[in-house]
């Protein structure tokens, strides 16, 4: 009947499709969801072409994807707040709930995290999925399982916001327009940032990112970081410097950038991924007051958030979307993402039905945007 | 009558004493006060070798010193909370107190701070300081005008754990065991943390730091910086890393070893001052969600904390200081420091009469202790 | 030439006007304001009528107002940010910039405040008005001067959304729609809220929040505190209770009412004056850990961050004017608000030309509102 | 062998012993306790005389006791913190793990909580507890079995404390001399409070108070708050008001004091029980902008710095025991707290060996010090 075929990653560039058993409900407190679709991150990209991300190695086959939205088709005994037939967005990671960050709400630090698409965790480019009921969060009737699926990426930008404590009047420079920087400028703005800066180092990119959320955009140049510091804040009249800077690219010079940008007693946040060592300006760090602070997944009350921005109109996360994709057609949909052919795309799970490959509903300036792309936030 | 002798450094490693005109109040708010007793900072003895900070950079002769405390000798129509004979602790950086970050609370990062002995302002190596009166802390009975001398860096080093948010129970790792290292595990203390661990390369300097505020000591290594870590944290028994690591270095390596003993969440705050670019472990601070904090100076609430530490026996500043000169030796003193022959060495206000050039009652500890102290924090 | 006509009480319910001298710069950092509009806030009004607010007594004529703004026509030596002709709103209130309150970034709770209409200070119904340059804020381009006028009472809304720490995605409760409470729904709308209920006994008042800010409204009703928060929460679907809770209304009804609404853990904000002394529910407080704050005028960033509101179009202030009338009319226009027959209501500083009396333009469903509003907030 | 002799109360004034079954373990993270020593709360004398506290009412034959320490004898198969022989402290409410208060850090304040000794739930006052493993807080080998009984009190004076944001310098007021008000005033000094003021209506509970924490001590007058305020800010010399008033008594003369006595912009929290409903001066509170905020019971965290404050010596909780009887003697336990006869008396458990019924080394102090105390906070 239902099928619970899975996209499994036995090593790097080999993907195959498996055919799973069902998972069945571990807890009366679980559900087990049809998976309708799923996003790639560049995570998922990035165990395809490596095998591994730092210590996290691939060791045995792991089915890959994280970012998901489904439909309830069994709830335990002891689920009162979901019923068969709901829509929801799976929040993928399940912390142990009894050590001290877990009881302290920062369940996200947790050091027994399972974490989908994680090795040696299975992810959710599959049929169906079990998990506890309250990392399944029913989506109101005005966002759509497609949106669902996005709200992963945005719980991301929403948590990177929370660590940057942006508030209302600030202005907040974002480092990289890929979907994670792009999705953070939004965040700011529902946060009342009324100044919001997106930098990159392609065109295409910046006009994509002022038609979605910033209100001033800046093409990062070859110079050094004091410069392109120097030359961002006279651009964007930021005065003496930025309230708030996000980093959501990983690259040594936006860092090195950032910590000249920001002000005084300003925040710097560190969200996107890059070498795990870089040359880094701590003398400004220190002199300025600066707090700089890391940013992690999503925790409490994210997943939440990111589905009320949603649902109140403040992020459009369709507009990211550049097409769907069907679940045989997996593979090629990992291969536009590295090839910065989109910003986001999703895969319909196995059960579900895609009449086209590619959205025809696509903003030629959205496939323009995604150019150069790499998947990485 | 009374002398205005003021200990001026003319350009590097010229140093010279000169009669300047005893200031006047400018505001009915200011006071005039005699100095007693002038510490000597790391900066001081750097300006006076390298005759500039950064882009701080000595051009006229310029009076060294803002270490200070005095006896007030005249006070302004409008000064209700001071009069002629109380004994005083100077903060010796005036902010214009018109700016955003003045009224915000945060006078320490004013972009038109007047800091003394900071070119060009002359500092407090001198007769007579002429101070608004909110700059000016009264010292209680029991608080001595040489400990009052000692109240600039015990707030240099109560800003930083302040910036370090320590809480009751929380475990410190302080890198650095020289003045405001040292001061800084005092701090910790007195804010209820329970395990304070001082780091350093000097087994003699780490044996003083243990009779001083530190519970666990340990000795850094040349080993990398994650297996020094990795042993700080056995050594120290620190579990999944400390939950607020200070660097009063500003040495690199540990810098980069802070980073790997913070715990997941917690704090680091860099407090000592080095090179302005260092290799720097930025993905631990972002995967493990740390908070970093930049010191600079102090600020509100700080001098006054620091002079109810004193008073209240709660950090003994008496214990750092190796002896007390007379003003005519002042260039003797900054030696000293320059060789790290000492911790702290006061200088006596040139209407101070000191018997002894250096005081006897040192500890022989003390003096092993100070050595290797490059006068930096 | 000008006039510096003056809008005098004398003692209760005995006003004149008077020709007073144009006062002069006290500082190098002050600048002398042509008022070009002034509202009347429910302080003016209360004055006015009894005399007195608690132990503020108006013992001297004082002139009344203090929410203005005007043109610069004179700049001190020491004045950088500003130049003659520049639009500006007025910051009424002057703190002494040297207590720890003010140090500490808190001027508001400064013991030596200088706060225009408050006895025995005049206040700025008056042709001139001389101030400190960073109590000035000069008004973008698209800010007229009218809602210039109308940032001071933005800016205690802003102060008491701050003081409630609303975060995006929050539920705001706001009892009272009159002039205050409507600006905090407003505000609170900017922070992120995504639910706003504005609570009255007037049902057209609710009428009008619903088309300013408010996404539900309430009619409280006269049934104890206990059944009024149970019929509210449920009539606005709050689930366990509203995370904010802000009274703008001052009544003890609306006050217990306030704490039973309020979820565990959340936050409610006093900003309405009443009775010095209320029945007021303390288990509930106690209990449900409610943090429970004051909020008292304006502080560091509320200017600033109303100004902001206003320029970026989050919060259109000229919606709550329902008329402007002339210098010479500024006691009819007193009436009016004793009354109940406005919102908001500006007087013209008395070298401004006024060419009707009242703005013909006003919505009818604006008059309508203003029934029973009795100039509180 | 082992007895699970239990202390039921079945109605108003109407105990009995009753062996019970002893409880299995529920989940493999469970462990086995036998218990030792149990405190007794006001609590649980209040359900002995009224068999209710608020909406809370004891229908069913329940067992009382939640403050206990005892020794582990059985441990789950996912526990591995914790094994046989380990003496740990017992935290007795057991909240869901799963609703956003407990996700978000707020488990004390989850809607789901089982709560040991409060109806429906059977208490501590038995010979054998099940319970979470990470409930169960082992003692380091300097804390004992007795100590360990008076975490639980003192967790809710850490609790109390940190709800206050009680910070390194603060003047402290605590109302009320009881076990609560007392470790209120230990913890305070934890936090670096240099001044703590202790306040009560008997002066042998001040007497005692001085000897324990409190730095002052205020005997409460019968006169109105304002006066009563007015005369404890001269007695204890607290210039313009105490940062941090804590209410540990529930009375409403304390409560109405404790927002005068407190400054501008200070901290109030309310710890002790009493009325539903009091009269409130509800505009000090809004125009000091004074943060109110509730206390209840005790979360994330507080168990582990209760015992951490013990172990380093800073709060000595032993001072406060008057004795220690043995299981049989449990109800007499119960009328010396009624009577006020004791501070805090110790149940030991029903396999628990007593050698003297009332410890005599008692201090006769103690004993006078603890007249009045009704056993509330």
């Amino acid at each position: 009947m239902s099928s619970n075929l899975s996209f499994v990653l036995n090593k790097p560039n080999d993907v195959s499709f498996e055919e799973r058993p069902i998972p069945k409900l571990k807890s009366p407190h679980d559900v087990l969801v049809a998976i309708n679709y799923t996003g790639i991150c560049g995570s998922d990209v990035h165990y395809w072409v490596h095998g591994a991300i730092g210590h996290f190695v691939v060791k045995d086959p792991m089915v890959l994807g994280h970012e998901s939205a489904g439909t309830v088709v069994e709830v335990g005994s002891g689920v009162t707040d979901l019923k068969k037939g709901d829509r929801v967005a799976l929040e993928p990671g399940y912390p142990c709930r009894r050590c001290p960050d877990c009881l302290g709400g920062s369940y996200n630090l947790c050091h027994e995290m399972v974490f989908a698409a994680t090795p040696p965790y299975d992810g959710t480019l599959t049929g169906f999925w079990s998990a506890p009921h309250d990392f399944c969060y029913k989506l109101p009737d005005n966002v759509s399982l497609q949106e669902g699926a996005l709200i992963e990426p945005l719980a991301v930008a929403v948590h990177i916001v929370k660590q940057a404590r942006v508030q209302p009047g600030n202005s907040v420079v974002v480092m990289g327009a890929g979907p994670v920087g792009l999705l953070c400028a939004a965040v700011a703005a529902s946060f009342g940032a009324t100044k919001i800066v997106q930098v990159d180092i392609v065109q295409s990119k910046l006009d994509f990112a002022k038609s979605f959320a910033a209100t001033h955009t800046y093409l990062s140049q070859r110079v050094s970081a004091e410069e392109n510091a120097k030359n961002l804040i006279a651009s964007a009249n930021l005065g003496k410097g930025a309230d708030v800077v996000i980093d959501a690219s990983g690259a040594e010079p936006s860092i090195q950038t950032s910590l000249h940008v920001v002000r005084m007693g300003g925040t710097y946040v560190q969200g996107g991924m890059g070498k795990s060592d870089i040359n880094f300006p701590i003398m400004a760090l220190c002199l300025k007051e600066v707090t700089a602070r890391g940013s992690f997944r999503y925790g409490s009350g994210d997943y939440k958030l990111a589905i009320e921005l949603v649902a109140a109109g403040k992020v459009d996360v369709k507009k990211l979307v550049n097409g769907v994709v069907a679940f045989k057609d997996a593979e090629s949909a990992f291969k536009k993402v590295k090839e910065g052919e989109v910003i986001k795309i999703l895969i319909a799970g196995p059960n579900e039905k895609v009449e086209t490959e590619l959205d025809t509903s696509v903003d030629p300036a959205k496939l323009e945007a995604a150019k150069g792309n790499t998947g990485c936030c």
